[in-house]
């Protein structure tokens, strides 16, 4: 890693492909945060809520961080198949915890261009520069590669929330809801992208819970940016002990911001100390493994291709991440 | 149809969407020879045979027809998941009977813009009017539907040919060829092009078999056309009596130019006498079923869109069609 | 075949195995009223009713026939994977139009052993000479084989109404009733029965309907059998030209007594005119075409064993069966 | 529990269903070293290696420890669908690493009474009283509730080696190998044995590995037992530390003696410290998961009964179970 230690390192060139809920607006957050970070666009996704709802949450969180240059995208409104799942309205039915701001920035600040074409267009102007941050489900990626199968090797690597390593499902009884949302794409994304693939799946994030009173402390920070995020985190922290999330989450309660630590191993490199590097692939077929992300361990699928599947990383380096996201 | 019976009646625009083996270039000479339609552009899609293959053998049909100056654009590579099945060449490796014209234009005659992205500009910038003839696998259309959800509005009407309607498989044990290539694309396709959908299945192209002494006679026009077809279907009429040919065909031996009767139905509204209007799908998890259409006869899917399956026509319009083609 | 025109021939054996409907019952009347032929049991077994309701109604059956002396055995009361589908209840929820007889014989005149037990002793008792005719779900034919996989080898040929040979269902989108009842039942069967197999499917029967004016003149003659047909029959024909009998009906309507087809075949030599010989097996995996029959028609699969499919029937012999059964 | 510290406790009555493979053959042996244990039959079923070597084995073990008086079942030679995988071998190709013994007890001594049969008559005449501990494919399992749907209520409690919980596959992608030998068995039990049931999985015996030094010493206890055990077992050692064996053990390499934990916990009541309580299924129709087990963790299968899945156990009581076996 030449750009460690360096006065001079070169800005990381980020596009971010999210399916804006309160976590996604997290990662965004924590990424406008780093100085040597440099955000190329927001592309979005269906998934926590719709299409529409993505665009303006993304475009809330750029103005809540004075960043509104940054061009937003709008993405595929449904999954490859088309077979829209009911949603979980877990962060509110607009997926910023349906605290709406009348002064939002309107639907007319989106570009005119669609975002796989964006996407593109960006990797092909910045060829093996750009980081791609998926933190949705994959329509958006899966579409790019049948578009253009030129794309991923036109980045630099691909950092990816989504996915479940032990079968552990939040959303079906073996299915995590970024991979469910579109198995298919999460399937081709998989076997396409043959770029470096790091994966932050649901059983790591859940293992690397952090304390609610370091979230309590976190948004009780006196700055507009904190009481944003406190106003759009309320829905969600008011779930936080209830039934559903105790089935949900692996070891126990806690504040797990999931897409942040894809975001986080993208725009630090230190921030990861341990990978395990596996095959991976999508069930496609299966009843209650529909969508599920599948292991290669017996490397019976005969793929050259290994995925970086997060495995051990430095909590306080994500702690202070966290916090400058909100300074 | 106002434009039935009219002397000023309108020209009509046609988009074709081809994997180009013989009879696709049967089907497109078809329409190249009647007068009052208006090929738009050709979009290529794998199928027969690679894509570029399939832009070669497009541009050498509109040399064959002086048509040079219609736009061929480059589309889908791959399936949807990415699966490549093993080509069965049945139209020969290169998938114009395996007969080279050294004289073939070359590849850089293919347009810059993409296949997929032609296809939405051109519906947009004739609304209501481009009729869209499918004769491959229906990639390059999923892909279309997912990128603009309004495309297949757009359409005055999809003519397909694909799917078979009582699972009589011709590629796997229940699917056939243009489907199981691309089982994904043909769902969605089935279930998101709500605009008219006209359906040539495989069963319906083998009960309208013409006798081969009618594609002898055909084929011996005194005539650069009809030379080019000779050259270009020798190597599939030495297949029409073998053992596999027994195996695929429906009711016994003859010559069934499939494509062409999409083209047919799509080019002359007095060609076809009788629809079944039904809804249908494309199953996609099935062992032996992957692929095959589905006809929901029962109303058990709650479709309110039916597609029009072709089952009755005028077979001496069509053969009149396929006449004036090599004339 | 040594029996044909004997005045000696011997006696056809014959155990039967049903779900007793009203089709059933026809099937079972038209077996007891050949002169030759010997049923040495009758299997009940889950489908159109309970399996208590079937053993009741087989027992009314054999009442009305006067033949209470042949043992009828309880099997199965679950589908192999033991997931049940609601009813249609097509015969009536009791399986016999709803037509209760209030000295119908008692359950106590079921035997104690079991059906598939039975059937291994009867076949192993007869070898090479019972003929199994199965016009229900295939449940004990597949635990048979499981318990002794020479079951089927000791059997001289087996009769299975069940089954679609072009996908058109008539309980699910492309499943027949007997086989989608118990999809993994059925494959056991296709695929492990290596005997001779020959199939009645739902398309073969549809195309086979007797005119209604032929039913009404059946039933009207005066006998208790007659009688009872009549009573039984009733619900079913209440229902005859409902929209949902036109959906389920291929080639319109008309009298259809699925199971006496393959009744018909088993007791009658000559009935068959012509059989197709192909490999069958069952789609288990499909999302609508699970429980589908698969014709292996291209030799994809490898089978050498082929099922003899009805084709063509000398229907003047059949209405002299079902004549006769009345009589 | 009535048994626990008292003087005159009843002696626990077990069936053992096993396709006897090495650890088969240590559970088997670890039960009969227990005092208060009685073994009312020994049933065999496909697995390791064909039934015929199974019963083979079996009678070996119990020859080994003077045993012969008990009963001997063979039971069903393939999966309920038929489709037998190709075995792996793991234990030599007879199952009992390929060190024959030309004085082994003759398959006569095998009893005429089929497995299932027996299986359900001796749980008929000790109702409520049979533990029930199965460490082969579970087909005869699935047989037994099909032809007697109230076996499972006969039974005292039902101990399976089989399956997994976080889709960790040592035979498939994902699938654990007495479960993927018959994963529509493994479904029939897991949904219609509502007995008491208790899982060891893959992954639960994975990580309680005793050091293969303890093994050593285990086997170097000089008597006839041992040395039985030490010539059965070699074969299975000397592939220890192979690089399939690295693949297929989670947490490193180490002894995995897996059918003896599903024993252990059947035999000793005390040697189970934790359960993890839910409801389980199996997965049948994924491309990679067919035969995964299913932890239903979000209650989205709406499954009263849950199933016992080991935790935490006394590696202590273990490792005195296995010594007692070879003493
Ligand atoms: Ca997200
Ligand atoms: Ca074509
Ligand atoms: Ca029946
Ligand atoms: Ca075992």
């Amino acid at each position: 890693m030449v750009n460690m230690g360096s006065r001079f390192r070169m800005a990381k060139k980020l596009l971010v492909d999210v399916d804006c809920g309160v976590d996604d607006a997290q990662a965004i957050m924590m990424a406008l945060a780093v100085p040597d970070v440099q955000i190329l666009g927001v592309t979005c996704v269906h998934g926590n809520t719709t299409t529409e709802n993505v665009c303006k949450n993304v475009l809330r969180v750029l103005k809540a961080c004075c960043k509104l240059e940054i061009p937003v995208f709008r993405g595929a409104s449904k999954p490859i198949l088309g077979i829209t799942r009911n949603a979980s309205y877990f962060h509110g039915v607009d997926g910023l915890g349906d605290a709406p701001d009348p002064e939002a920035p309107g639907l007319d600040m989106v570009q005119k261009e669609g975002a796989v074409s964006a996407m593109i267009r960006i990797a092909t102007e910045h060829p093996g520069e750009v980081t791609l941050v998926a933190t949705g489900p994959l329509t958006n990626l899966a579409l790019a590669v049948r578009l253009d199968p030129t794309f991923p090797q036109k980045l630099k690597g691909l950092y990816i929330m989504g996915g479940n390593t032990e079968s552990r499902g939040n959303t079906t009884v073996c299915g995590e809801f970024n991979f469910v949302s579109d198995p298919e794409a999460a399937y081709i994304v998989l076997n396409d992208y043959l770029c470096p693939v790091y994966i932050t799946s649901w059983e790591f994030t859940c293992r690397h819970k952090l304390p609610w009173e370091f979230c309590d402390e976190w948004l009780s920070q006196d700055n507009e940016k904190a009481k944003f995020m406190k106003r759009i985190f309320q829905h969600s922290m008011n779930e936080a002990y209830s039934p559903q999330s105790e089935k949900e989450l692996v070891d126990g309660f806690g504040f797990v911001s999931c897409d942040s630590y894809a975001m986080a191993a993208a725009v630090d490199d230190s921030f990861v100390t341990e990978y395990e590097q596996v095959a991976v692939t999508v069930e496609l077929a299966g009843t209650c493994t529909r969508g599920m992300m599948v292991l290669d361990t017996l490397e019976l699928l005969n793929k050259k291709h290994k995925a970086f599947l997060l495995k051990r990383v430095d909590m306080d380096k994500f702690k202070s991440l966290l916090i400058n996201a909100l300074k």
